[in-house]
């Protein structure tokens, strides 16, 4: 029987998104030991501290506790050092990157051209400037080396891959449309439902409950503003090869509607725009009655039309059938993907889209691709 | 810049999905000049003949007639032979099975153990005696070699590949239901609409239309028996750890309800069994009203309950508001997963289930893994 393969993987974010699946990673190890692979972590890094392991860790060890007592302190530099010195031509080493930072997004070519892998999902490096994504492509491809980010578009459900999928056998995608945002799904599912509600919530308590259980961000106008929307089209743009090079600026070329009111655009707390939400009220309501009364909802969605080389984050209207207003509720995220292939009726993909552990678990899935 | 790896391809089966299958990977390789893999056909194999390729096919290559003058027969020890001889160690050697055949299904053990990966379409292997599956698993892991089956399960739509990422990251897999045929699913959207027609068209003339679009099987029986339904749920059932081994018999151990009505079990012909079938008419309609009655449709479904061990397919009613009835039109698929991730709302796939071209996506997107 041949030694499973091995593969080593470094983690630098160990947050929400990076505790679990540093969870995730050693509980497949514990399970799967006479599979194909065993994935060793090699360290663990937050933004100010790291530990490396020099000997595989058991289940059950306690890393956090280790974390926070290392005085080692944590560099992009001397963790690509590290890395170069375990030899990343003769096996494989991932760095899985689970912060937001802009930084260690930027260093990602620096890795791959080292023949370095990368997992993330981290919006950054793919939905910035055009020149970060073109760079990332150009070092993977002189390291040898490749990079994933399944749970930057919809967490754990599969979108990414499924677009590269499509892309890579040759279908031709025309249109892509979802509803890319957990936080704006909510919101309008509720305050717009399929089904009329007799005694409507305003928008701006809706906003306020969605704050309250932990949807929104701490200030709502981050989710209001469509700008996390307009990096995931950004994301999946860029693996449609008509539309590689569309967005210069990245999220920021994107024709994204904003729904934060502009009276409401500097105010810098999260505990006074909520406050002062509700003097816009009566315009939210003005557009819900419009489409209501067309049998129609209002939903805050992602628009990628690849004919038309147009990309759209905006507020829009669908009939109450629509799989927008008919199926979806709660948080969940939705895309549809129209293709030459799937012409009559697009692909669909729907679900949670956000929560550390399906996070997680897209994360993980990137890396047993390499097993 | 490193040299791409060089995958070999050996394709049994050139019928609909084996020829678009062919015709997808030439062009994968024209327009992936310069990407980290190349994909070199080894073989071409009909039921009868066989071609090997000393050098890289171009793109333009006429395989069917060079196919069609070959004077070599096929046979499978002949293939292992070729291919072992390849060194199947020393590099990625994958036997692409693109026919239905039992026999090809029965012979992926010897080249599994031999180191070579195989990936398929063709439902048998994984539908049959449980005694064939553990088979390929033990013979996988014995020679270091991989076994991957995307579309065997609703084609070209991530099933089977986002299943296995929820069980290999510790997700809890509680239920999964589905409109597994396209061809059911085509005559109960149509039979039992989720907005009741005011002038319903009978069972009978339903699957009439369905049959003259080629919608069914030419004995439609082979479609209205469940068969299908039943081996798709074998397959996906193998794939939950606590159901491996559950099914003995495979899709003969499902639950299976049939459609076909008691005195018309013993019709030989498509051509009689639809002129006969309006003798039932009275009985669909039965249930169809009965449904209607309660704002319900009536579905042919496939249900795994992992806590409850069953596995069933048959008729189901569902409130015209279900993704079931709601979403879902045409011949689409749909599939539902419920976990312990997504516990509130399950991670629904959706789209066209069958079809030449979404086949060969999901064969070649599995042959695409080993990149
Ligand atoms: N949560 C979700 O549902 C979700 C869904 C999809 C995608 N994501 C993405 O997943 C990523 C992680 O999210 P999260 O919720 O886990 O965030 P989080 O809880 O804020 O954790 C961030 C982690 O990154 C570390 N970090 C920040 N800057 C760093 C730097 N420059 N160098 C090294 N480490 C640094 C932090 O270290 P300190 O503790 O020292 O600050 C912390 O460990 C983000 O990119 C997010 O957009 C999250
Ligand atoms: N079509 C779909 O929409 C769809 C969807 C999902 C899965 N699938 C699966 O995909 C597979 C192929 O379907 P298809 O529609 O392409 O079938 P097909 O058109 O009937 O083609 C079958 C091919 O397999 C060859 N073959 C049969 N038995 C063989 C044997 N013992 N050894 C070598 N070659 C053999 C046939 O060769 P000859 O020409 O010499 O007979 C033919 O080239 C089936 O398993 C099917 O269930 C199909």
């Amino acid at each position: 029987m041949p030694s499973p393969k091995n593969i080593e993987v470094a983690v630098v974010g160990v947050g929400l998104v990076g505790a679990e699946f540093v969870a995730q990673l050693l509980s497949y190890n514990a399970k799967s030991a006479s599979s194909l692979a065993k994935l060793s972590l090699v360290s663990l890094s937050s933004s100010k501290r790291t530990i490396a392991f020099p000997e595989p860790a058991p289940p059950s060890y306690d890393w956090k506790a280790a974390l926070a007592a290392s005085s080692t302190p944590f560099s992009v530099s001397s963790l690509l050092d590290t890395l170069v010195d375990r030899n990343p031509k003769d096996k494989t080493i991932i760095v899985v990157d689970n912060t937001a930072s802009e930084d260690i997004a930027r260093s990602y070519p620096q890795f791959l051209k080292a023949g370095i892998n990368v997992v993330t999902p981290n919006k950054k490096a793919f939905s910035g400037d055009l020149s970060l994504s073109v760079d990332i492509a150009k070092s993977a491809e002189a390291g040898g080396s490749r990079y994933y980010n399944e749970a930057t578009v919809g967490a754990g459900l599969p979108v990414v891959g499924p677009l590269r999928d499509l892309v890579a056998t040759g279908d031709e995608v025309t249109k892509i449309e979802g509803v890319f945002s957990g936080t704006l799904s909510y919101i309008f599912n509720n305050y717009s439902p399929a089904t009329p509600s007799s005694n409507p919530s305003t928008f701006a308590s809706i906003v306020t409950i969605a704050r309250e259980k932990g949807y929104t961000e701490p200030h709502p106008g981050d989710d209001l503003s469509g700008t996390d929307v307009a990096r995931k089209l950004t994301i999946l743009s860029r693996l449609v090869p008509s539309l590689f090079d569309k967005l210069d600026r990245g999220y920021a070329s994107v024709a994204t509607s904003s729904l934060i009111p502009e009276p409401l655009q500097s105010i810098d707390t999260g505990d006074e725009f909520v406050r002062r939400l509700p003097e816009f009220d009566a315009e939210f309501e003005k557009m819900r009655k419009e489409a209501e009364g067309n049998g129609e909802v209002i939903r805050y969605v992602g628009v990628i039309d690849v004919a038309a080389g147009k990309i759209e984050a905006k507020l829009e209207r669908y009939s109450s059938t629509h799989p927008f207003a008919a199926s979806l509720s709660g948080a969940d995220n939705i895309v549809l993907f129209h293709t030459k292939r799937y012409a009559d009726r697009p692909l669909i993909v729907q679900g949670a889209g956000a929560g550390a552990a399906v996070t997680a678990m897209g994360v993980l899935s990137d890396v047993l691709r390499f097993v």
